[in-house]
């Protein structure tokens, strides 16, 4: 059988399913609103539509309510979701929820899952990851991880400070990165914990003001101090946390390429209804060279995105690690979608600019995506690091 | 005398002085704030600090007290003024006010200058300029403009719509761009008005919601409507307006450039104090090649950007048009700025998105720089066909 | 069945096949004359060793004496043989005889296939593809041709001059495209006519001296003057023949691609097998950042240019014409491998520059690719018009 | 005085005879053979010319025959004669004699003036300037030289190889670096040597290829093997090598910015030529516009390429030592005319790649200034670490 790029018609239906309700459904409330879910009624409304529109939480399975698909089937259906800033929310995809669920699901305990997954999937708690630490802590280097759990009876103890929490204000429940082994600067002895945000050692810090606005409850600092858990907090193995992170981390840089890269189109849309509009020195905007220019690089830019997400999302179905294939479309996808939007805000000119269209909402929105899940640096740095080990492997016999 | 770069012992004195003042007046008064000028009240203190440091006003004349700096001398003290988002309101030299008070020391009456001019200088009154239009009137093409002044008895009556009108929201008065001959597509038949804010024609419209929000008082919508002005309120002569706004164009472009320059040199500065203390990955920042990529990078554009500011400069004080040299001015230091914010946003990391420092502020004011004042294409267009021009005029004989 | 990027395993065997021969067999030919084939005796002896190999020829059919690899197949196999500049040639897979080949197995009558494609597949003869002009004629603009066939008893007269016909000293016969209808300018009215180089109207000029040298027996000018044809010397049918180029030009774009992706790699595996064992300023040239970030950069055109190949190639293969893949996959690869070149010279440094390595030779090979078959301005505006033009039939209901 | 960017009277005028020169007799002879001076005989032809012309050696001081230039001078003088690959050639301002020239002037004794300096800038030699050696010698790290210099009865024997000497070949003498002190690896301990090219102990070794072939002479190994020389050879002081040879280094980076700007517009001026002329898809194409953006980037790069350029200058004739500007001065331009001569290239299409025209030749000649005479990665490194170390010193007080 050779190579096929069509997706299985059940995922078509579901993807076209998924374009027809942002757009009839979400649209609307994204532009009422800015981009910015208000408020956690909206947040409940948008759910119940997706619910009914029979979109919500396609990537869980039938088990939890979902339609169970596959990274490939993912990345077809989350780039429509994507469309909107407003629409990975509505069908419960959105970061950090998705990622948690789908580590949970490959990860947990049946009493974990039955405890945090099910809740999750069905959208009646939210979830936070709390991995990122301010610096000289854990950020682009894992292994600077300085967050501790030490050994107490019958469970550990976790003391330290992450920031840059994604939704922590309001999540039922965190996925906590602590140390169990070694110092800052080693490789390896991590463990991830489930605590209960209402354990009375976890606080809930400031709301990081942020470039980015949309992701639902903000980024946030959040302090463990002497917050005590029991053995069944354990998520995976001890000391392992760091291997059970590379089943949430790389799917979840791909499902986040997949997100944004909704919102390259709907940028891409906005500049091409407007320059196929607008006149301009007698000539139909997008009919001016230069205009045409920067409308093709988005579309060479949306294109090769879509197909390195869906290479590394292959190989990811196929069971590989696909470090390379990840960091790769990790990287190029971050960098085009801004420049996408980028290209389309300059197309509209001060129209742009203004809150008229939200493509200064979108701008604000991809910027931080060069940096979070791995700065473009890092991938790079990752990527050589790669390349030169399998080069010096092939020619020397070395193990790469 | 051959080539010279450096600035005159005064010159170089007051911006000395300048930055000091920026140093420790202006910059603790942005960083409390977010980089945005929060009332009138905090616009008076900043300004009366200024002219306390003898900094204030420095490009009018000493009639108007201020200390008659050149383009060249604007070139030094405007970057460092820019240092700061609230330096250049903080001197009175901020758009647009400081492009009017040029213009008006250039083309106004002396009854004109008095009732104008005086005042604005001063820091008493605040003023706008009138000439953007929604699509499908004058914006980066000017011979589109639509609004109108007819005729009446002992004057003009004005009819139109602009927007994208800075500062209009509380300035005194506005420098108007209305169409006396001609229709809209027509080269030339414009005309300047100053129109008194309290005109009852004259109606201030909604604040624009923009991507960037540190120009004092917004960009709003204004409206002409049945807007009768005496033959007084005519600004340099009739039919003329476009010849007349190169006055203020050129060098408006110019002053523009010298104050984002300054913001790109603060991004850069607090980029590399951020390097050269962060470890990661077992080294300083700073000593990672590709932080020292953008580092150097970021060194190259500034003082690309700065050396084509002052050849422009240079050729408005001979008099010069220096149209040319103009548009490579603002085409690449737009440009320029915008990537050094990226990449000390980038550089920074998670703190850079974050509101901890004003690199996501940065970011957003200067974007819009690319199309304010002429977007990058129209100034890329206007090179090219004069480069082409003078081609065929130098092969040909004909006239370019 | 869902999206499989693993090619069938009888193409992944081939495609390690071609990369063994290219390895051991065609590169030390290359090296030793500097990546252009030297003379016929070369290109017959590369020919017949692939022939033993098992590689020769594998795009046309079986009953040709290939493989019948449909566009995918070839997309895995030609960048294989694209590795070494002399691989295609040995393969018979080189520009223009793989395009021609491609052509006439789907359009050429079974005479035209016995007489043309039989000898031309297996090497015994070679051809060239007379369409491009010298300007004003057909270029960037296919509209423009200028060659006229007139109607004669029992054929044609062709007169007109072509240049930058590749391959065409020494070429057994041309495929010729003339105007039968229509003035330059004029959409259509296209013929295309089998030529033998024997004909006395046909005269191949001067070789055209150019940047790139690899393509054996280079590009010339060729001039057509009373040229005389018989009506059996029609390819397709009269009138039609852009529409029928459109099934040479869509896959002989993306075998470019494939080849030149090929050299791309090659230049990286030079570059990154340099970088991994010289020292610099006390480190691993490949432990720097500013040349990891180049290999990285490499590693990412790498893969997009492949995910995009593929991906036109899918739809070629589903019978689609391909247009906006095809011109994505053709701009985005041209300009890629040329940066990975560039990247990769400029890793070796002087090593780079010198003829010790071939990354010079390889840079003036590659450049010429962002003009050859449509210059990737053309293949923008292309891409803008299609984005632009379904825009527009799909918010109006007009057809794009 | 304030910022003047207006050159010297005279300088203009010996500007403007030169390019009347270069246009009316150096551009014949270089089209004629193709950018390459093909024989010692047009050598001295060119620079007959040039002498008659009153344009030769402007950089030298009148008692060697020169006009005196300063650095600012020679950057407006060395642009027109760069306007053709053979214009430095035949004012006697090529690399390397040029820069040898500067060189003894400010550092040789009287006796090594006579012997040396006076020939040379006569154009009676040629020189060269034995510095980089194959790695892991002394290319961009300099602290890496190997070749040795020991001290034997009355003066030194030099050992060692050294490759990319630019001009040895029919060189009269050559300036070689080589260790008097320390180890590969350790900063300082150099010295540099005046070393005829009769000695028995250097042999010239063979002519790289390379992708640039203008330089006349070509580039060469050069090996030193037992090779004697007198103490009256030493250039300088003993140990000082480093530190005198940035009396050479410094301004000869300017002055290979300068040349290759020269090519930059002549590049330009070919494209713009054409473009101006050429019709395509109904339009002239210098009317399209992405051609347009094509010529208003190359302006923009040639325009800041020169004030960087005259920036370095001004601050090398101030006596600064200008290391910052200089690299930033280096980077951008070597990197914009390329950039320049690449968008020519493309503009020209077909046209452009062919010998046709010379922007081929072009393109291969200024690849290499992105390694030569520092990469572009090394400049970058030392300007990051400059910029970082003003920084700390600035906010600790610890010395830069």
């Amino acid at each position: 059988m050779a190579v096929d790029l069509a997706a299985e018609p059940e995922v078509a239906k579901l993807a076209e399913r998924t374009a027809q309700f942002v757009r009839e459904v979400v649209i609307p409330i994204e532009e009422e609103h800015g981009g910015v879910v208000p408020s956690e009624e909206v947040r409940v409304q948008l759910q119940s539509a997706a619910r009914e529109a029979g979109v919500f939480a396609p990537h869980v399975s039938p088990e939890y309510g979902g339609h169970g698909l596959d990274m490939r089937g993912r990345a077809v259906v989350f780039e429509e979701a994507g469309y909107s800033l407003l629409g990975p929310l509505a069908l419960n995809i959105a970061a950090p929820d998705e990622g948690n669920m789908h580590m949970l699901e490959v990860i947990a305990t049946e009493e974990q899952k039955r405890r945090y997954l099910a809740p999750l999937a069905a959208g009646e708690i939210r979830s936070c990851f709390a991995m990122t630490e301010p610096a000289p802590g854990a950020g682009s280097d894992p292994d600077a991880l300085r967050t501790r759990a030490t050994r107490v009876p019958g469970g550990w103890r976790i003391d330290g400070k992450k920031w840059f929490i994604t939704g922590a204000d309001g999540a039922a429940f965190a996925i906590v990165m602590a140390r169990t082994a070694g110092e800052p600067g080693d490789r390896g002895g991590a463990t991830m914990f489930l605590v209960d945000a209402d354990n009375p050692g976890m606080h809930i810090g400031r709301h990081i003001p942020t470039l980015d606005e949309s992701l639902y409850a903000g980024h946030l600092e959040v302090t463990f101090d002497n917050c005590v858990v029991g053995d069944e907090a354990v998520l995976g193995e001890v000391d392992q946390g760091y291997r059970y992170a590379q089943v949430r981390l790389g799917p979840a840089r791909m499902t986040h390429c997949m997100r944004w890269l909704g919102i390259a189109r709907r940028a891409q849309d906005i500049a091409v209804g407007w320059a196929a509009k607008r006149h301009v020195f007698g000539s139909r905007l997008a009919d001016l060279g230069m205009a045409q220019q920067m409308i093709a690089d988005n579309e060479i830019d949306i294109r090769a995105s879509r197909a390195l997400i869906m290479q590394a999302c292959w190989e990811l179905d196929q069971g590989q690690t696909a470090g390379t294939s990840v960091s790769v479309a990790k990287t190029f996808t971050s960098e085009a979608v801004f420049r996408v939007v980028d290209r389309a805000l300059q197309l509209c000119g001060s129209l742009g600019v203004s809150g008229d269209v939200l493509l200064g909402r979108f701008l604000r929105e991809v910027r931080p995506f060069r940096i979070y899940d791995g700065p473009s640096e890092t991938h790079r740095w990752s990527i050589a690091r790669r390349v030169v080990g399998r080069h010096v492997a092939a020619t020397t016999g070395e193990k790469a």
